[in-house]
């Protein structure tokens, strides 16, 4: 089905640069842009970054389980780095690690009278039947359009978003203004500092801009969100993997080489067969581009990865593949093409009740506005698809039922216009209704 | 058709090390693996590198058009490299240019009694009916068969090797042994110092080896062998352009990222568009893996590449795209396979005059051995298969005309076993026999 809602298509401009949302905290190099993501492999570890304007100060967290108390602390360590004539804050990354499942932390960072208090709750045990709500978000930037995608989660239940790439858009403004990246870390902080996010890479993180003599990749993204590639056996931050209750999320890098040989090829191969569906029965994967799209913004894009790695996302029955890139709402069927094999002329995706359910969720609201042209007919692969901003969850209930729904920024409410009941694909206990 | 000629088809060894063919040279600290490459994008400078085993002595060549008078000389520079628990000797890297073209200059390298002359020619101006003829050589090794491939192609008429990557095989060994890069590069010495081999990589070059410590991709092929990929605007030997008589010589890495957005990408479509084929009317790209070959040996693995570019080889009127990495010979016809769209089930190749012919010659010779299993029945792109080591020439005779050659190492004689007349795809003045 393609939704007729009707919304207003001009993109929105970005947040100014004196709005409340993006602004800088009051005095002097206090904490900002404090933001959380896992720090293992477990669920067992949270890595705490923020930005210190004015000076390093100190990188160090305080935390312990009850607000105001903090019997813990670890010390993190300190970056910044230089963008053509731009040069960051002091970038503080912290982990905290050994903690507790299904525990509030509290946690402190700055010093004298700039501390700054936040929480978060860590994940149930990793378990088969754990409950646990996903948010889903992608390509957020940072305008109006943006603040209310934003909104709308937090006034959800969503405990960790799974974020599909494509952050603050910084690289829109004429020699990629990396104020904006930390104007974007402002913007989010009144989740990502509550809430971990799982990173992946998008296109505007790429950054490469030798023009300007600009030209270490990913350089901003990987100075300001790091991520627990290492626990994965993962050499780059732009691939790897982590548990989180009933879960097992991949991350995959869109712009990174997936050549058989490569290490991100390589990588993968080894880690699909390590899932124990047992102990995480939810098999997620996160990538930019999506591997199928009926929106003429980007078509085909993913068609490389997709003949790559789509056989074996079918062979370990992936439950959910989220991908962003294009700034709209799709979500497919279970469909799978993989049989062709040069010489049989056989290349249409058809119903496999192996493969994933493939979601693009690139509609968080940047700056580049919605992508409104879907290829008509809708194909059939397509379930639903709709040109309009959101977000999404993924509540998943235990081993085999997980709902998921996506949110329409429909006039300043979240609306359910999309939902559907996951029948996991490794217990496949009962029939999805298609 | 497929040819029947037998041939043993166990892999021979390498050559070992104490053979003649691979032994360092006499003398104290003697200059040794000297080889050369293109060192502009126009045909007027080289790049003469060689390896000194004891310590640096001096990169300065002394170059001349008269033997044994070196009225020039140019200073290079000195690397060198770990690899586990080897130590390469000093690597000399010198630019020789604003040369003359069609001109034989003599060299000379080494100090006091161990020096060594060689000579090489500049190719003629580029234009459009300049004569030249290219050897094309992939996946050597340093086998008996590698010898009698380089043998044959020594008595042949090559004036430049288009050579398609995957080098010594030096990972074959135990903890990826790189003296077997110093075996190989005196193995080819005796064509490479005196023509230019045109480098491509491929996945034996890539040399990843975290689990000894080796996560730098590419390491000792890009110390030991550079390129001018600065002269083509690339910021990678890995990808890079030249033009040399009548021909524009693309050279794309399989093992680097090339979805849309990544700096490979940006490149190749920022490089077609520059090609002049009133100017170079020949325009031939290198790559590793094949975008058509019906062996079973690496089927499909260049399906990743092929749905990325194909559309641009055509668009662009390639003439011949030649690859390696399948260790067996193949040609296709001039097939495209460029108008599926997800929806249209349409994706047989079918003959294309716009299209490039597709050659693999990744049968050098290898310790790997002949890749013997074809896909029975030979498909229609198919025009002559057949699973022998061997090379191939180029022999461009104007803007319209080139015969192309496949020379298997039948009985130690070099036979014709291949050959196609070649109706340069920007002029197309007269239809192939196809
Ligand atoms: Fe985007
Ligand atoms: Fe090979
Ligand atoms: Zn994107
Ligand atoms: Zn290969």
């Amino acid at each position: 089905v393609t939704s007729k809602y009707i919304r207003k298509l001009e993109a929105s401009a970005d947040l100014p640069l004196d709005d409340e949302h993006v602004l800088s905290q009051g005095g002097y190099n206090t904490p900002e842009q404090v933001h959380l993501t896992q720090g293992d492999h477990d669920g067992r570890a949270v890595i705490v970054s923020w930005v210190t304007p004015s000076e390093p100060g100190s990188s160090v967290v305080n935390y312990g389980t009850s607000k105001g108390q903090y019997e813990h602390s670890a010390n993190g360590s300190i970056t910044s780095y230089k963008f053509y004539d731009y040069t960051s804050g002091f970038i503080h990354h912290c982990v905290l690690s050994d903690l507790e499942y299904g525990t509030t932390y509290f946690y402190k960072l700055g010093t004298g009278n700039s501390t700054r208090e936040f929480s978060f709750t860590t994940p149930p045990r990793v378990n088969q039947d754990s409950s646990y709500i996903f948010g889903i978000i992608g390509d957020l930037g940072q305008t109006y359009d943006s603040l209310k995608t934003l909104e709308h989660y937090l006034g959800s239940k969503g405990q960790t978003v799974l974020y599909v790439g494509d952050l603050s858009y910084a690289d829109h403004y004429p020699y990629d203004s990396n104020v904006r990246w930390d104007t974007w870390g402002r913007l989010v902080e009144p989740s990502t500092a509550y809430q971990p996010w799982i990173w992946t890479a998008g296109n505007h993180e790429i950054e490469y801009l030798p023009q300007i003599g600009e030209v270490e990749l990913f350089k901003p993204y990987r100075q300001r969100y790091h991520v627990p590639h290492t626990s994965s056996g993962s050499l780059s931050p732009l691939w790897y993997s982590i548990k989180r209750a009933s879960a097992y999320i991949i991350v995959l890098s869109s712009y990174s080489s997936y050549a058989k040989y490569t290490p991100q090829w390589n990588w993968l191969q080894k880690e699909l067969p390590k899932v124990k569906r047992h102990e995480t029965p939810w098999l997620i994967v996160l990538m930019h581009t999506p591997l199928y799209n009926s929106n003429s913004y980007h078509y085909m894009e993913g068609e490389s990865m997709r003949v790559q790695f789509e056989p074996w996302f079918v062979k370990f029955k992936v439950d959910i593949v989220f991908a962003g890139h294009v700034h709209a709402y799709e979500r497919t069927h279970r469909v799978s093409n993989v049989l062709y094999d040069i010489e049989n002329n056989n290349c249409v995706p058809v119903y496999d009740k192996s493969a994933p359910m493939y979601v693009t969720i690139g509609d968080g609201g940047n700056i580049e506005g919605i992508a409104g042209n879907f290829r008509d007919p809708q194909p059939a692969y397509s379930a639903y698809r709709e040109a309009s901003f959101g977000h999404a969850l993924l509540d998943i209930k235990n081993r085999t039922h997980a709902y998921y729904s996506w949110h329409r920024n429909q006039d300043g409410k979240a609306v359910v216009a999309d939902s559907f009941w996951l029948s996991n694909r490794h217990h496949g206990k009962w029939e999805e209704h298609t």
